[in-house]
């Protein structure tokens, strides 16, 4: 019996394992048996693979409820054919031996590297064998799509904490100052949500992203600027912020951070140089996993699209188009917005990153532009309710039968 | 014309305005005149009381869906008369120029003590006034109440994202740490709530209590066990963790933290001990004011017993009973149970502060009892819709005429 096999790489997203249930849904309408990898290539590599085909209806409706990466996921990539052959040869054994004639790779920038590198050992090893990658990366970094399933989600976890904790700060709004580290090491995607945060009558938050080199002279005025005019300053900084000179500033040691070796990430870092050189005292929220994992609060266009990459991935993988990314292309509508899936070449994502555009960083390098604002908004649009059970969400863990060795 | 007057003090909860809202309507609904002290007592000794008189039934509406103290709060509470004469006859002054003849004052223990005072105050100024508490604190450390209102939301917003975040700790499960950082300065009601999260098939998360000495030997055990047997671990620690000796393990310096002045919280804390103890890296997030300020994931019996005691405070007011805290009182029904609000009295519930008592802390160290677990439970049951507008949580700026000096 021939297969489609299913990886999913790199860090989780809230909407990934929605992927996942398009993958699979749209297998079994075209008659396709379905397996997955447990953690990724790296469960790959050990023939670790999974039966998706005895998941029941109610099953596959709980994997689309599911945050994380149902099977398991790992950072593994796969290294180019001279520098692991017996790698490749390993691999491609697994490969015949489950006689696999499609691979979906979930996945970012690096995983569409090793998609491509995962075509070309189809050729080399002259497998029977259609690679078709599906975005994933709450980080949004990935070229050749609108945007990366995962990331519109994330963006509206943030802003919408964001504008419930600026109520908080109006609240007692005495010199107080409140910090949000986002995830974004290289790009500032997730820090940027937060400029929807703010209502129309109040001063933005400061945006600090890793695309602006921190400038203490013009991040203290600002600072000094919105508590002066309504008590409060509200900061998004992502956890990438660098110093001039490209190193991070959550990195910094002994004596450029007056005297102490730093402790913690970009906001810890950024609430001490403000105690220290206004004394305003700083609130940090640190969202780490809780932004990634937040399935209660999911953008519907991000649901859906998450969905509708997999399922296209699938249509493609089966009728033998290859070598591509499921893309997502946004379209204007008299209504304004709609997206459409299109193949993408994996080259034109492979291990690129995309960072915020020139043009949608305000001249002040502490906000974005109308144009980002414009572009962001529609991604947040429409919730997806999420059944709870005992005041809970509701969601149980899967458990996928091992494929038996052949 | 005489008015009841409302004060909103301490930090805000999620669900502070819906005692805002029960108070209001329900004084409309007796025919009773409403004015707000703007920055609670702080605005009171300044003479600047808001009208509230003029809100249309939409502002109602949109004052309950708010975050924060929508009126503006401060930590500001009354000293005793023979400590500040001229502040209580200034006080008598504001209350007797405006007709005030109630004071409803929703805040934690210490403004209970300054409701108590105001009391006091009416009868020493023989002023026709009478003094109810409407309770309120995330961090549940009231007497004579079964919960304080603010509390069962911001817990079940912590298990709930802990829960969808262990789903991502189980999607890479090699050895990875996840810490979730608290508020709870000196009680662990909040860090309690985390026990929920987990599914019945994994291990608890640790519960890293102020009540519980920091026990580092016995932390690393339990660390390594949970690692070693489903690779992962969670521990939900509370800001206000204290070593043996008393102190907060947060405010530890140089010497005891390997030669480093510690910067950030308890979270961060625990993360470099468990990073140079065991090297495990682990992940922390800081949830600070998102836990207080989550208005899109509120407990349905918080939201309604929050309007209940605003509402319970202003029928004994107007009637003249005094004295006395709106409680809340847990009646075991056939079903589970529900809660009845009753007069308590303010001197039971003054400046006392209620740790999780010894039952509920299990022989470890670092976990609840089932009987905690029990206790915890019924709080979360119910959502409560939010409306959103573009993606985001529909809200907006109320604003309060002032009311005009008599």
């Amino acid at each position: 019996m021939s297969r489609l096999l299913y990886l999913q790489s790199g860090g989780p997203t809230a909407v990934l394992n929605l992927s996942a249930q398009g993958v699979i849904e749209t297998a079994r309408e075209l008659g396709v048996s379905v397996c997955a990898a447990a953690d990724g290539l790296a469960g790959l590599q050990g023939g670790r693979l999974l039966d998706c085909d005895a998941l029941s209806a109610d099953d596959l409706a709980a994997l689309g409820r599911q945050p994380g990466a149902a099977f398991g996921s790992s950072r593994h990539i796969l290294p180019p054919f001279d520098a692991a052959p017996a790698e490749w040869q390993q691999l491609a054994g697994v490969l015949q031996r489950h006689d696999i004639r499609q691979i979906l790779l979930n996945g970012g920038n690096g995983s569409m590297e090793t998609a491509l590198l995962l075509q070309q050992l189809a050729e080399r090893f002259a497998l029977p064998l259609t690679v078709v990658g599906i975005p994933k990366t709450i980080d949004n970094d990935l070229e050749a799509t609108d945007f990366s399933p995962g990331f519109p989600s994330a963006a509206k976890y943030l802003a919408s904490s964001l504008r419930e904790v600026l109520f908080d700060m109006r609240s007692m709004a005495q010199g107080r100052v409140f910090i949000l580290e986002t995830m974004g090491r290289h790009v500032g995607w997730l820090a940027a949500a937060g400029c929807l945060a703010a209502l129309p009558d109040e001063a933005p938050p400061l945006l600090l992203l890793p695309e602006v080199a921190y400038d203490e002279e013009r991040v203290f005025a600002a600072v000094q600027e919105q508590v002066a005019a309504q008590g409060y300053c509200a900061i998004v900084v992502s956890e990438g912020l660098r110093s001039a000179d490209g190193r991070f500033v959550a990195q910094m040691h002994a004596d450029q951070v007056y005297g102490h070796e730093q402790l913690g990430g970009a906001g810890n870092w950024l609430a001490q140089r403000i105690q220290q050189g206004l004394q305003l005292h700083a609130h940090v929220a640190v969202a780490d996993c809780l932004q990634r994992a937040a399935r209660h609060l999911l953008s519907a266009v991000d649901a859906r699209l998450a969905y509708e990459v997999g399922r296209k991935a699938v249509q493609w993988a089966v009728a033998g188009q290859g070598g591509v990314m499921a893309g997502i292309a946004r379209v204007v509508t008299a209504d304004g917005c709609d997206w459409q899936v299109l193949p993408q070449p994996l080259a034109a994502v492979a291990n690129l990153e995309r960072a915020l555009p020139a043009e949608f960083i305000a001249a002040s390098g502490l906000d974005v532009t109308p144009a980002c604002r414009a572009w962001l908004q529609p991604l947040l649009a429409g919730e997806v309710p999420l059944p709870f059970a005992d005041g809970l969400p509701d969601m149980r863990r899967l458990h996928f039968p091992p494929l038996p060795h052949p």
